[in-house]
């Protein structure tokens, strides 16, 4: 408990740094400094930033629109992922980060958290890496393609056809963030903060994935992505838990490292494990996993998934962070209260395992 | 001509400055500087940053889902508009610019070029100004409302309850984003870079507006946060065109300037000009506005609101870009091959018109 008592210090300055401006008036001066390991005190200076997308495939359609100020027949590009990107000015030779979001969710899991607190996009920056946020394939600013829902409303196509359009209610979501067993239940010392959850249900979105190509486009993307910046940690969350490995499949190019937080599942333990061997590779859990129906088979499912490619040559590492200090994550680990105290760790951990640029 | 040709080294040394970083390795060094107007060369330096939502309203439904995975019933939160922004550590008093994206796009809007330039979200903040880029509500990171999809798909519904969900093929878009008359064809020395099309469409997302609450609850959450800026220059593009004016009419509070990019509609020339009454205004149009038929009613219909704003004690100006030595923009202006240029001119505009905090 000592440990969380002494970052709760740092954590009310990092929130002076990172308040939301509407808080405040935005000519407000920024905190001198903060008292967390690791982190560039003061202003960020940034070398480079900007967003692009990755992939992306033209397809017409005829159903566009049913409003006549649009025409209804047309070419539209879906499947690109959209990236946000930030590179330190003192970037020396830190890996690159790529952040994926999980499920019904956007790149907004890794900004300022619910609570207004420094989220790990600038956080990683502070410390120095590279780093690159994405809205998976079909979901926030990457296009989903909407087009079948106007066929079947033009009575084109029968109801059957509509494409599934997931959105989370927050009352199943509740277990599902192991908020607590079930809603309203919460877990005795839970970490996240739940008195700004309202702000956390307003980043939910429709979630296209059930509509979008299979195999899902993302995993590719993030190959791509990865072969491009030439050696970079793809960190997943939740439902894209698979979409490192999958890319590891594809090609271990680019890919220095996968951190799987809160994986929906591992690789089967029964596959190849070749695309795994020699990768270091962290698998990280929150608190209260056990005790969780949905959770607990799924980490189950990643210590077979260890232990077979650790006997083929793997450098694979499942970590609860209770084991290190660290009790009542949720699974919105990098919103919880103590999330930098978090994000020091994995640091760490990714500096001892994969090391920096050649 | 030479206005363009002169700024045409200052872009290309830019255009190094905020190259996608996947184009290159990521631990290239920044250019050491650049020679366009008032820009601050070299790293960005920031003193706060992040994203927030604006507003937002909890729906209840019992089609939230079909997939058995997740629970058909529960609450969500729509209407909320994301919002990311940067702090310059050198602000001072300039004001703070709220960035509007207009139909079938995102924020992405604002962000880098289709062609790897430096976006106007970055180059604001350069110039010392607070910068904001929404989504706005019910697009890109902020959450539209599917259920009703999943409960025609369930029976529940008929197909004619269907939510409209517009996207643009990019055959018609072309000649509203006045590329050229029509598709294929190029107005002569039109400024958008279309070797990078490409890049460009992939930007176009589900636009859900129609599907959206009336009144659209996005005029509301910009007047929301004018306020907490406290005095602020709200700048839409296209579509979002009428929605600062709208912001306006609820409460002048915070709105310190309007800057309306080709406005689909500008306030009916017949109306209160009221709320207009002494803020400075600005309706700022690309070229060959009256070669097109879409285009050449608007630009009317802002003038006649125009006489009328200014004919009540208002201070609206429009201005043509050609007629100040920017001949060739787009509808797009803001990712012209002169963007920056443009954006020096805007800059210039605000300053002289709206000028710095109090």
């Amino acid at each position: 408990m000592s440990i969380v008592l002494r970052a709760a210090g740092a954590f009310a300055l990092l929130a002076t740094l990172a308040q939301p401006a509407a808080a405040q008036p935005s000519s407000a001066p920024p905190a001198a400094g903060n008292a967390a390991p690791g982190l560039q005190p003061g202003p960020l200076s940034i070398a480079r930033q900007g967003s692009f997308f990755v992939g992306g495939r033209d397809t017409r359609s005829d159903t566009l629109s049913n409003e006549a100020a649009f025409g209804s027949s047309g070419t539209v590009s879906v499947d690109q992922m959209y990236v946000r990107y930030q590179i330190p000015a003192e970037a020396g030779a830190h890996r690159p980060v790529v952040f994926v979001h999980g499920c019904c969710l956007t790149g907004k899991t890794w900004e300022t958290t619910p609570d207004g607190r420094m989220g790990w996009d600038e956080y990683f920056v502070r410390r120095g890496h590279p780093t690159y946020v994405v809205d998976q394939s079909w979901r926030g600013r990457s296009a989903a393609n909407p087009a079948p829902i106007n066929g079947v409303r033009a009575g084109r196509a029968g109801p059957e056809t509509l494409p599934p359009v997931v959105v989370a209610g927050r009352e199943d979501a509740w277990a599902i963030f192991r908020f607590g067993r079930r809603h309203p239940e919460v877990f005795p010392g839970m970490m996240f903060p739940l008195d700004a959850q309202g702000e956390f249900w307003k980043q939910m979105v429709p979630d296209w994935n059930y509509s979008a190509p299979s195999p899902n486009p993302t995993p590719s993307h993030l190959s791509t992505l990865a072969r491009q910046l030439d050696g970079t940690v793809l960190v997943s969350h939740s439902q894209s838990g698979i979409y490192p490995f999958q890319s590891a499949t594809m090609s271990r190019d680019g890919i220095a490292g996968i951190v799987a937080i809160e994986p929906a599942s591992c690789p089967a333990a029964d596959g190849n494990m070749t695309p795994y061997a020699g990768l270091p590779i962290l698998v990280l859990w929150g608190d209260f996993v056990n005790e969780s129906t949905r959770w607990a088979p799924r980490l189950a499912g990643c210590t077979a998934f260890m232990r077979a490619a650790n006997a083929a040559g793997g450098k694979v590492e499942q970590v609860m962070l209770a084991d290190v200090g660290m009790p009542g994550n949720s699974h919105m680990l990098m919103q919880d209260r103590n999330s930098l105290q978090v994000a020091d760790w994995l640091a760490g951990w990714i500096a001892r395992n994969v090391g920096d640029r050649r």
